[in-house]
């Protein structure tokens, strides 16, 4: 196998992909069917995919809707499928959103909300409170992607822009019982975290909403930030009476996939190495620190020795700086490259397991030991277009692109490292 | 010893910094006694201690100058010790440097020189080429440093701006014998890349140095950037026979320290991984990323199983962006407690192995999991105090610092994380 390292990389991330799959991982959490109706609700990148996962293994009367990402859609034959903009929120996801909330009031007890939860969620399903408009949602939502906000500062502050999220979904749906099943991508694996937590209670507040925009000195717009300071009409909170009835599953995590994508690794005769599933930063300089592990694993033996890998997952964050076309992942392998230095035996992949690297529909890149000769001979300079965050223009330059189309189901990120030797 | 994780992570710490002191390295690889004359020179944070290693090891008449920091002199009976400024070079390191060069002229082929060099030689032994001004190089410096540019950029264009780094102090000697003691703190321990290699030959070229100005922006001063075009007297490249009678050896290196600390870790029951000698990036990004493996290590038992600790090596970078007192390591570790965010039983160490982390005659500080909340009780907001870089500020608040004073020796930053369980 390591006479051929892009393949076992592939594999790894195919088998990372696979291992989180909605038809591999739902039918085994279903809950117990209800006395009374079934209603499916839903909202990520993985939505329709799990809605079809449940209408496969559910023998009882069921009727729902779930908002998936454009192009993210599955075939589903009672369960009403619709696709919507992220990571900027469209109007599709906001008469969606609406929709779903109508379809779980006046419910009763004998009826079970079933909701499929997946990453992007929080885009999708995105309902401004009263008194905001879709436009100031997204304007918030572009300016703190732009300087780079961690996604738990993010979900935090939409959270309390929404009539939906951070537990309002489950609120709502009350005296019915909501089974929530998760497929996580975000650090930790907290089930409030997952597309900012429609049916799970919400610790955050108003108040650290409002500080996070002035950390990164959002003002604007003026609709928003009064409607923080106002801070009426608070998330549940854990203790809620509201969702005593409400309980939530994950069923699919990073952890997971990159235990997968090991096993792969291992059964190649390579070591894998977890370095971990919740790694952040700015992707760029992930990817110097991690050359710098390479080199020593290549060198010194250490942290892995040669053959191994260094597997790691999480969302780095990218900070624009530049009118090019970038991706999180490609971000940070064009900096690897380039802190790799061609140096020999050094192979790597990263890629977004959704099958989207940013706003494009690629899911990542390979980096090869001759990367840079090869975009030096075809005159393209890694460094001009790291500048410009140029990523996915480089790697396409160099037919180094890994295309999966949408694969349906998203656990963040995923990077390996090879050492071959 | 994990009932007490500060003092293991200071013990390791000092095992780093004494498995590198000159009198520990210096004594077994000193070269044979010449028929000539002895001649001694040097530069770097270690040069007065190597010097005096050398005097305490040599039965011979010597004679000669070494250049070191202020504050880092050690009391030598034969060969004078000149103090002068780092990073920024001053007056006295030209001096000195202008009697280096002076002192190796006119010797003959029985004669030898033995050459001290460790890291801040770059700084310490500056001698501005022939139009050029020390201030013109100081600025060009400063430029650098500010904009975070990595050392063998830095050492680049000093190279090119220098009358007597980049070998050129190894061919003013000739024909005498010259024999280097390094004592490392670059990656990839290169010695051509050690205080700018004043007796190696140099591959780097006029052009590299321009582009890389280019890249950050340095248009000033236009005497530099006219000397750099004018691309007069390159430096001595591989080959040269003018430097067929210059060796190199290194004595210590980043990478012996880190395994001493990692030594010190498994005599106290705790697993080591070492991750890299000469990790890159900027601090505060690697802190992040390190907190990522802690919370992994901490939760997962990947990519080590507690108690186990995570040591690195290599120099970050600092962009500047405020007024504050920072430094490398107390920036990486001031992002790193912001990140595990009082995560239980995980503590940190990381200090600059000279004893000066930045501008502050202060080693590096310590990371507890009470940190954030001490920090908070004492009203310093750690968010605050590392946008604008005054992470020393933020440690001296809560009496966390590790000061060692000059320790005379210099193998880069030290980094260890503990995960005690």
């Amino acid at each position: 196998m390591l006479d051929a390292p892009r393949e076992l990389l592939r594999a790894m991330f195919a088998a990372a992909i696979e291992t989180a799959l909605p038809a591999k991982v739902v039918p085994a959490r279903l809950p117990q069917p209800p006395r009374g109706r079934t209603i499916v609700v839903g909202a990520g990148k993985a939505a329709a995919a799990m809605a079809r996962a449940v209408e496969d293994n559910w023998n009882r009367p069921l009727e729902g809707l779930v908002v998936t990402r454009y192009g993210h859609g599955a075939q589903c034959r009672k369960i009403e499928i619709v696709e919507a903009a992220h990571p900027v929120p469209d109007l599709r996801g906001q008469q969606a959103a609406e929709r779903i909330l109508h379809m779980v009031q006046d419910l009763s007890e004998d009826d079970l909300v079933i909701s499929l939860i997946s990453g992007g969620g929080s885009a999708l399903l995105s309902l401004p409170a009263a008194g905001l408009t879709l436009a100031d949602k997204q304007a918030v939502n572009r300016a703190l992607l732009a300087c780079g906000a961690p996604i738990g500062e993010m979900n935090c502050v939409r959270k309390h822009l929404s009539a939906i999220k951070g537990g309002r979904l489950a609120a709502a749906a009350f005296p019915a019982r909501v089974v929530t099943l998760i497929i996580s991508d975000v650090p930790g694996d907290d089930p409030s975290s997952v597309a900012s937590g429609p049916t799970v209670p919400d610790s955050t507040t108003f108040a650290e909403a409002r500080s996070i925009l002035r950390r990164y000195g959002v003002t604007e717009p003026l609709s928003v930030i009064k409607h923080l300071e106002r801070a009426a009409d608070e998330t549940p909170k854990p203790g809620d009476p509201r969702l005593a009835r409400a309980e939530a599953v994950v069923i699919a995590t990073p952890w997971t996939s990159l235990q997968a994508a090991a096993e792969v690794a291992r059964n190649a005769g390579v070591a894998p190495l977890l370095l971990g599933d919740a790694i952040e930063g700015e992707a760029r300089e992930l990817g110097r620190a991690m050359a710098g592990f390479a080199h020593s694993a290549a060198l010194r033996g250490h942290p892995v020795r040669a053959p191994g890998v260094l597997i790691s997952g999480g969302e780095t964050t990218v900070t624009i700086r530049g009118d090019g076309r970038g991706g999180r992942n490609v971000e940070f392998l064009l900096s690897l490259a380039i802190a790799l230095d061609g140096l020999p035996d050094v192979w790597a992949i990263a890629g977004d397991t959704d099958g989207v690297d940013g706003a494009e529909e690629i899911a990542g890149a390979i980096v090869a030991p001759d990367t840079l000769a090869r975009a030096a001979a075809l005159g393209v300079d890694p460094r001009e277009r790291l500048a410009r965050n140029d990523a996915h223009g480089f790697f396409g330059a160099l037919g180094d692109q890994v295309v999966t189309g949408p694969t349906l189901t998203n656990v963040n990120d995923f990077r390996a490292i090879l050492v071959a030797r």
